[in-house]
Order: C-alpha cells, then structure tokens, then sequence
C-alpha cells in the first residue's frame, strides 16, 4: 500500500506546560478552595522567555545536514529548540518557567523517512554529534537529556515527519507504523479500516509511537490490550552499525527475542523507524462503571484474583483511600490526608471498563461483577466510569494550573508482585512524606494488573514556591531509594532516562548493566546515540 | 521455605532411543501395515555399543573439578557420557545407533546448586573446557554438540542434582524453580500446593525447566497457558562474568528487558540456575474434543478468529488432510498421500481442550462452540479429544520403532503471520518432497496459535535404510531454505542449537548478530559457554 498519513496533525505543545493551551481549562474554584485548605494559594507571574543558547554547531556541520534533509528540514530557531529542551516531567517544566535552557539541542533535524535516519546518524557518528531521537517531547524521566560531553553538540531528530501508516496487514491484524505519528493520529488511520491500537496512556494525545515502543508504555486499557511492548511484533530500527529488522513471527525461539532488547532502548541503541503492531476491530460497545471497595487492600485484593482468573475487564484501577477522597472532591476529606485520616475515611474508587462486541462485554461484565460482588465490592454504576474517561487526559493540564499558584505536583510509578505491593505502597508513601513534610499528599491508584503482580501510580501533591524543585528533587530520591529496597522494577511505563539511572544497577545488577554497554558499543560504538540516557 | 524435593525421579534414556524402554510399545501392527504400504519395512538389527572415545581432561583437571562439586559427582563412565552425547533429533539418534560418539563430552560434571555452578564455570573458564550445560537431553537442533575448537575439552554440566521447588508466592502466583527438574517433577511439586505450571511439550516428560528456559519451549497447552517464556517472570544465571539476577516486577521500563536475552540463550550467555515463573490452581475440570473442517484452510482460518478474538480454549491444534488421515489410520488414504491424493480426502481434524474451573470452562466452550459452527466447523465429541490425550507424549516412542524398521520420521516447525501461512505450508512441504523423493509423507499441523499468526510443525515420513541420515540433511536443508524464503521463523520452540544457526542470520541479521557476539563476549569472554550453538 503506499503509506496513508493523518489528515489532523496534533499542534506541538507549548515549551512551560501541557497540551493544547486552547484546551487548558485553569484551576477550577473547587480544586483551588480544596487545595488551599492544605497550601498556600499564590499566583506566580509568567517569567520573560528567556534567548536558547547559541548553537555549538559549525556552519559547514549545518551544511552538512541539510545536504541530506534538506534545508527545511534543519531547524535552528528558539521556539523549536525551545520546546525540544527536555520533557515534561514537573521538574523539566519547572526549569523551563525558570528559564534554565542549558539543555536545549544546537540543531533540530527532521529525516523524512528511514532512510534519511541512516544518513543523518552516519554523519553525526562521523561529526561526533549526540542524537536524541524525539517523538512527542512526553518524556518524563530526562530521557531527552542527552550529555554530549566530548562530542560536538546535540542534534533533536524530529521524527514529526514520519508520521505514516506504511502497511496494513487485515489477515494477520498488523500494522506497520512510522514512529513520529502521534496516538490519535495512529488511531484515526487505524480506524479508517474499521481498526485500533487501543493504547491510551495519559500522554496519548501527544506521545508517539516510536516513544511508546522505546519505553515501553503502558496504557489505561493495558488489562485488556496488553501494555505498548506486548502489542509490538515487529520493528525496524536504525543503529550507527547498520539496520535491524525483527519479527519473523509472533513468537519464535530464535535465540533470544531481540525485540525486547530495542523495546525500552530509549534512543540509546537505535532510532526506531518502523513498529508492527497488533490492530484490533474497533470496539462495538463500551461500558465504564465504578465499583467502591471498602479499602485499598480489599480492592488490590479483588484485582489480583481478575488477573489471576485471566478474567480481567479492559480498564481496571483502582484509587487508595486518598486519591479517591481527591477525586470525589470533598474538602474534609482532603484537610485531613495529611494526617492520613484520609486512609480510613472514604474507602476506594475502583473502574472497570470493558469494550468489545455487545456479546463479549455483556459476557465479560457478568463474570466480573459476579467475582467483585462475592469479594465484597459495591457496584456504583456507570457514572464514576464516564467521568474518569471524560477526563483521562486532563490531569497534566490541572498540573499546570496547579503550578501556576504555587503548588507542586507530579507523578511517579514503579511495579512490583502482589506479594509485596502493600510494603511497596506503605513505604514510597512514607518516603515521600518524610521528605516533603507536613501537609503533603500523596496519592496512589494501582494502574496496570498482571496475573503475578500490580503497578503503583503515586500522584504527589505538596506546598510549591521557588524552592520546589530543590524540595523535590531528594523526595523523589527519596521514593526511588525506597522502591529499590523493596526489590520493585523503579519504573513501570516511564522509563528510565537520566532520572531512574541511579538506581538501575539495583536492578539490573553489574551484569546487567554490563550486557548494555556491551550491546550499546555493538550498534554504536562512537557512543552517539542519546549519550547519558539509559545506561549508568 | 526449605527447597521440596520430588520423590518420583523420571529415569535417565537409553541414549539410543527416547523415553523409558518400559513404556515402548514396539510398532503396533496396524502401523506397520500402513507404513509398509508406502516403504519397505525391514528389521534393523541393534549394534553392538561402542567405547567412548578417552577423555581429553588430565588427571589434574578432574582433581580439580572432584575438588569443587565432590567426588561422586565428576562422572567419566561410557554410559553417563555415551548418554550426553547430543541429543534426541533424528540424526542424534541415527548417530547414536551407527555408533558415532565423535561428540561425546570429556567429563559429566553434575553440581549440586547455583554456588557450585559458579565454581565450576570459574575453574572451567580457567582451564579452557567448553561448558555444556545438559538437562533432559531432549535437544533435537543440536544444541548439545559444542565445539571445543582451540579448548581443552568438553564438560557436560548435568543440572539433575538441581531439582528443587525452592520458593512458593502463593500471592503472587509464582514459583521459583531449579533447571534440573524434569516436567512431571515440576508438575509433583507445585500439585502438592494444589498448583501447576501447565507446560506440556511433546518432551514434557523428559525436558527439564532450565531447558525450557533456555530454549523458549511452548507447550501443547499453549493457546491457554502460554509459551514457557511468557510464564517466566524471574531468573537466575550464573555467568563467568557474574551472577544475574532478573524479575523485579512482572513487567517493567526499566530499560530492555533482560530475562528475554537469557530465555533462548541456549547455554550461550549462562547457565539458568532458577526460573521464577507464573503457576496456576490445577484445573478443576478437563475436557478435550475433537472438530471437524473440510480443509486445512477453513480449520486455520477458524482458528485465526479465535485467536484475534482472544477467545481461545487452552488447547488448540489443527492437522492437515494428511496429518488427519494418517491418525485416522486409513490405509487407502494413506497409500495416497504421496501422491497429494491425501489433501482432499477427508478434512482436517481439530482438537480442542478446555481446562479450569466448571463455569470457566462452560464459559469458554460455548463461546468457543458457537464460533466454530459459525464458521462450518462440525463437533465430533470428546473420543478424537480423548485420544489425542492419551497419545500425546508418544509420538517419540513411535519414532524409535519405525526407525527399527527401516522407516526415517523426523519433525520440524515453523511459525509466521497469518497472511503467510499458507504459503509457508506449501513451501516447506514441497521442498521436503521434492528432497526426499516419491512415497515420503509430509503432515503438518498447527501446533500454536496467536492473534497475529501461528506455528507450523511438520512431521516427515520417509524411506529410511542406511543412508537415511545422508538423505535427511539435505531435506532439512531444503525445509530451512524454503522457511528463510518466506521470511518466517527457523524455529518456533525448537531453538537454534547447531542445525539452525546456518540460518539466523537471515532471520535476525548482520547487526542482530553482532548484538549476540556483544553479549557473548560480555558475560562469557574466554568463550567456554556451548560453543559454536546458537551464535552463527
């Protein structure tokens, strides 16, 4: 077929915040009279934006990049640069509002296609250039930081550009992707086919497909469609030392599966050009309902026997006592998590959606609903479920605004076996607070279900101001120090960056560790390929 | 907990033949008056044994060893050794009964747990022995043959004092398991907690955990369970460079993911000295069936649905016409398949399992059921069902006694997209055909499925007699050129061993190599670990 590309393009992003700033609502009054009980509310003026630092790039190195994109497609000025300086985790947006852009790449370069990859890092690897491969700029662990120590500068290749569907196959239900297509942009080309990719992580509107496979994603419908990496069967990567190209099968025993060695590679092996992925039929039917489960122990509980069944629902989380106290907005509450009276108060807020043929859900919600009641669930119908879709994507968004008045916000996430989630929770919360102080809260919901074990998702919401990041910075130590000691994976589906690096040589071991460099050295032996990310 | 031991042993195989000679059957008369339709049947009178060949390891060498695992446990006799002397392919096995021990190992060495595994990896990599790791001894790619070109000599590490149940996480739902244990052990253990692993290949009986590990093994309970590397979520390798340690969580972002280099490994990167894996409560209720499809095709094509419907019971297989005639034991059908006649005669034969809870099962089977008829499949009852279970494990045994008259059976399979299967089939069928010459019967079935493809395992019947091992290779050779060809996977769950390496450049290319030449030489350095397998 010759490759089919999106008609809407999403906008880019605005360099200090989230999203579309059309769609940014500001701080509602009931969050702001609720967060207030808690923090001091204080709007903070825009600062000046700050000029990008000169570019270290040499006129004839330009030259050079535009011989092989063209002159178009090598872009030098502020506001692209700008945005492509870091992510968006809240310590990259609170540099950013501060004005520190000493991240920003010298160049931002955009390949049309894989081949125009190939020439772009064969000419870097002989200029001794860093490339960070960019997709949506959602990045949330300072995987976009490249350190081009040694090197002559850092090129951003833009993969905006690649934004195809390159093949469709309806018999085997595959999908060949360019990586550079945003997730609504991949699903309105899928659904032009009657079809889905049905991964929707909170960054689905402006993360891309070569960001979801390179680290490793996971979405709100993961119970029921598998997270980013499961979904992948082929892929089509560009290295320094030549092309890959994987997936001969869905499963084979070929030696070891290689797939899985690119998946979650970050840039730091490759520039991931193509991703075959498995495509379904658009849902027929879709139903989101809320359950209230008496505790956060008693809904995990509940969750793990789906799992353990193989009967889970498409989307299925469940907030602790906290987060659902925040979600059903109610200000006693809320006054009183910082205290954790929040524990006992309210019980929890589980959704479960399910999407499919009329048959399949009904078949589906019946032997759910029955399992959930006999442990003690209590349907709250589909109301909860609608609102929680409504507003999936909005909270980075709220996170803005919250910022806006002088109060942090941001998220973490790790993953473990049910065995130890309860010590995993306890203790990260605990971590958290101790280190943030009076006041602080810290919400959890269990995003992502396996048959063996759960993902935490922690939102922390604390007293701001223009120490945050300092404030900051040695919780989230503090958190991912404890998330070692448990034995827990320091991230679930956001990677590891330059901000879980510390803590990977926990995980992994020295070994570990080792086989990376080994395999980064193979397909990059210049060390060009986003320097610093990843590997410790 | 203390490790738990079996109390049943599975005993050691003759090296000849598979399995226990007990349980050979011989060749049941009515096999032998079908096959003796199509070829010549001709009693082959067994060989007198012949010596194994002297040990090259000095006397230094294995005070060494005695000095690191004990005494009893450094063997040297003709029987241990004759018995790890490659594996059980058919050409193993033509080998064996010429009486070609040129790869017989120097030394069995059978540790007694991980610490002694690191020992003797230690003292071997010092002395320049080439490590072979040995389980079950059901390798049929020749993954037991190592090449100790420029080594001191080869030594079997027999993992059979490695057969505990080291940990349970009731929980979680896992266990952590020794690579020694054989099937039947692994399944004793966990039963005992009222659990099980449910991984059922052909060599269930045999094969061991590390080598499922080490070799991406998948079941015939697949469809429902899963292939054994999706069931693992920990392991444990002892590495000359190291120990590594994986499975923080059942899935992570933090980085690749590691457990799926070591899975498939083959004993190339380490020896797999604990794999944590997913277990499930033993099912409650059995219940296996038999349909009928009028063609290869439609019974595929059903199949198919299922699986991208993610309604699959938990066995599933498919024969072919002549597959499905040969079972049927129709001699007149039979006489004609070499001719293709066999294609149209009398469909295809699906077999269905369903195993679980009562309602879990009545579940999935009318959901099944009713898709099945949909698509003109016609129910035949639990007798092919039935049958198919009890016969399942003794395929091997068949093997042995067709060989003893004369008659050469080997296996192959394959696996690919679902667009592609039909032409994989006639391309591998022809090929095998048209190597081995007039009367050789070719039957295939599909032996696991998924949403985007499946596994073809073909079974070749063809005239044996003294040069049946030079006739078989070349065939061989022709099946992996035609696999190649169509751009699917050289193996499914056979793994790589020496017969595939030629190929998995083609599949996984030059730079995929070169990654596992990195590794190779990151955790193994001097190159003692199974040389010459898997890495081409």
């Amino acid at each position: 077929m010759t490759a089919e590309r999106p008609t809407v393009l999403q906008p880019e992003m605005p360099p200090t915040r989230w999203g579309d700033p059309s769609h940014a609502t500001g701080l509602p009054d009931g969050v702001r009279d609720l967060v207030g009980l808690v923090f001091p509310i204080r709007d903070t003026p825009a600062r000046a934006e700050v000029a990008v630092p000169a570019s270290r790039l040499g006129e004839a190195q330009l030259a050079g990049l535009r011989a092989l994109v063209g002159e178009a497609n090598v872009v030098l000025d502020d506001a692209t640069r700008r945005l492509r300086t870091r992510g968006k985790s809240t310590p990259d947006l609170l540099r950013q509002r501060a004005g520190d852009l000493g991240d920003a790449p010298d160049v931002v370069v955009r390949p049309g296609g894989h081949d125009e990859v190939v020439a772009v890092l064969a000419y870097a690897e002989q200029q001794r250039i860093a490339v960070v491969p960019f997709g949506g700029g959602t990045a949330v662990t300072g995987g976009l930081v490249a350190d081009a120590t040694g090197l002559a500068g850092v090129l951003s290749l833009d993969l905006g550009r690649m934004r195809g569907l390159l093949a469709l196959d309806p018999v085997s239900s595959t999908a060949t992707l360019e990586p550079g297509l945003r997730g609504p942009e991949a699903e309105a080309l899928l659904a032009e086919h009657g079809l889905m990719l049905g991964h929707f992580p909170q960054s689905f509107e402006y993360a891309t497909i070569g960001g979801f496979a390179a680290t490793r994603s996971s979405g709100q419908s993961s119970a029921g469609y598998g997270r980013f990496d499961a979904m992948v069967v082929g892929l089509r990567v560009a290295t320094p030392a030549g092309e890959v190209r994987l997936g001969s099968a869905p499963a084979n025993a070929s030696g070891p599966d290689l797939r899985e060695l690119f998946l979650g590679s970050e840039g730091a092996f490759g520039v991931i050009t193509e991703v075959t992925v498995r495509v379904r039929p658009l849902p027929e039917v879709k139903h989101y309902e809320g359950w209230h489960w008496p505790s956060f122990a008693a809904g995990s509980d509940a969750m793990r026997v789906l799992a353990q069944a193989d009967l889970l629902p498409t989307v299925l989380r469940l907030s602790d006592e906290a987060e659902t106290a925040i979600n059903l907005a109610d200000p006693a509450t809320v006054g009183a998590i910082g205290d954790d009276a929040g524990q006992t108060s309210g019980g929890c807020l589980m959704i479960a959606g399910y999407e499919g043929t009329p048959s399949a859900v009904a078949a589906k919600r019946a032997a759910v609903t029955e399992v959930l009641t006999g442990l003690g669930g209590t349907a709250l119908g589909e109301e909860p479920g609608l609102s929680w879709a409504q507003g999936r994507f909005a909270a980075p968004y709220l996170r803005d605004s919250l910022l806006d008045v002088g109060v942090l916000v941001e998220t973490l996430e790790t993953a473990t076996f049910w065995s130890n989630r309860e010590r995993l929770y306890t203790q990260v919360k605990a971590a958290l607070e101790a280190s943030l102080g009076e006041g602080t809260m810290v919400l959890c919901h269990v995003s992502h279900v396996y048959a063996t074990g759960c993902s935490l998702y922690f939102t922390v919401v604390a007293r701001g101001g223009d120490d945050a990041l300092e404030r900051w910075l040695p919780a989230k130590a503090a958190a991912c120090e404890a998330i070692v000691a448990t034995g827990a994976a320091i991230t679930h589906h956001h990677a590891v960056g330059t901000d879980h690096k510390p803590y990977l040589t926990a995980e992994i071991g020295e070994v570990g560790v080792e086989v990376l460099r080994a395999v980064k050295q193979a397909v990059d032996p210049v060390g060009i390929l986003n320097p610093g990310v990843l590997i410790p």
